[in-house]
């Protein structure tokens, strides 16, 4: 179950203690916040914002972030559902930092309806709408960090800036010198988190599932970390919108909702924790520290 | 060249920019501060205080810390000297979080004269010998975060407690419910830094070379990502102190010293990111997005 295994991820190495100090009762553990958790504290994420990818490692889902970049998402699915993406690779694959996904042969395959290059939307410019839930007012490289409607985001001072971070599980669009040179090239980040990417391309979804298998891919060892033979290209086998996919094929899954209550102790539980098997307890947790929850409802 | 992979991992996608905001001249760029060190910012580790690994993917390079953690540093080169690593395993790989070394069976490997257990040594309790150079007075985790010796270490506000951070390569021990309880398995961090673990478990040294060679090892899915089947554990062939390899198969590498003047620049490089492909320079840099450089010296 997916939930689990994403719990397990952050679990320390080894098992329970006794004998060290104790939290306060009041901070439950993260799986004592997920059995007491109720349906309204989760969501069935919109399959028209769900990027399906088919890889040979297996398959990743990603969640669109139209809220923060619509120019981004439209096109992004609108390349998929001119199945542009079918048969390209991930030909750059940086150890510890991003899988890079598009065309090998630079921007040589035709492109229909979708563009090539579109404007940046690299941050957010007015206060926003949906409920920014605070993970730290500590963050060293913005005023303030959280999540909105499931996204990790930072904020200016003044809350009228706030974009997508670069957490792992980031889905990004690479871009040449030109910031508005990217369109149909996207990266994914595999490694520790290089936020100071943070502005200077246009996240714009993050992996729902299947991060692993962009783990897995192939590393390229060129310069940059492409990968220098064709045959060691990761196939894109194809790119779907799930709202395009028969109801059947449909990722049935939910997702913790980060304006709860329940992840709001989540992320008391990820400063603080409560499992007895630690010894210091950080008091402290950064915005990709803390991971909502995904379910299979399946 | 090992200085020019380094680098490139942590520079941008893609190239130049001419027309965006330019810092000031006096920022060199990372490849700058690097052709204008001198021989005295460098220094050759010394060979008591590295590991060679020998996994089927790579050959690792770790350098221990006895400054921090001399008990650790000890009884791990006196396991590599009875040979105990040779034919144990990395059986519990965890996609971006750790690859963890040692019996698989649950020590039941004999130990001859080194220790399976040791007394903790989480945290360095006397003000410091060796220089610290700051990167970071606002991290969220401890008072301040810098380099000591080549280490990545976070300290206390008064000075008098420090520690070696949970930076992606840093070379821990595993322990069970008691902090005392480890002392002959191992792990080394693969992913995302998980700074929670710091002062849980001890930090006694950092991958200098290689670190991509533990990244691809195979990774387990069972609980806590044990890894299930005994044929897909990843073999150690060999953990050896390079002091008591014969001289022409002892690593010929330097690392920047973390107390020279060229590291503090490389530091200011890496929060201020003078190179013209970036928008936004963030103006921050934690202590894991700082890495010193090592070298060929062959």
């Amino acid at each position: 179950m997916r939930v689990l295994i994403i719990l397990i991820l952050t679990l320390p190495l080894l098992n329970a203690c006794n004998s060290l100090p104790t939290v306060p009762d009041v901070i439950p553990s993260p799986s004592e916040i997920l059995a007491k958790s109720t349906g309204d504290d989760w969501r069935k994420p919109d399959a028209e914002n769900l990027l399906i990818l088919q890889l040979e490692t297996g398959q990743v889902i990603v969640e669109l972030a139209p809220e923060f970049a619509r120019g981004h998402v439209s096109n992004i699915k609108a390349l998929a559902r001119e199945e542009y993406f079918d048969g390209l690779a991930f030909y750059r694959v940086v150890e510890g930092f991003v899988a890079q996904g598009g065309d090998p042969e630079g921007d040589q395959k035709p492109i229909k309806q979708a563009q090539r290059s579109i404007p940046a939307e690299l941050y957010l410019d007015q206060s926003l709408n949906s409920t920014f839930t605070l993970v730290d007012d500590r963050d060293g490289f913005a005023a303030e960090t959280g999540y909105v409607s499931g996204f990790p985001v930072a904020r200016s001072a003044n809350g009228k800036q706030s974009w997508l971070t670069h957490c792992p599980g980031a889905f990004a669009m690479a871009r040449d010198a030109d910031p508005n040179s990217g369109g149909a090239t996207f990266y994914i980040v595999i490694g520790h988190a290089p936020r100071y990417l943070d502005r200077n391309t246009t996240v714009f979804g993050k992996v729902l599932q299947g991060l692993e298998y962009v783990q897995q891919l192939r590393r390229g060892y060129g310069e940059s970390g492409v990968i220098q033979s064709k045959e060691d290209y990761n196939p894109i086998k194809s790119i779907r919108v799930a709202a395009d996919l028969p109801v059947s094929e449909q990722p049935a899954l939910e997702v913790m909702r980060t304006d709860s209550v329940s992840f709001q102790k989540l992320i008391r539980a990820r400063a603080n924790r409560p499992e007895d098997w630690f010894y210091e307890r950080p008091g402290y947790v950064d915005v990709c520290g803390v991971i909502p929850p995904v379910r299979s409802v399946k």
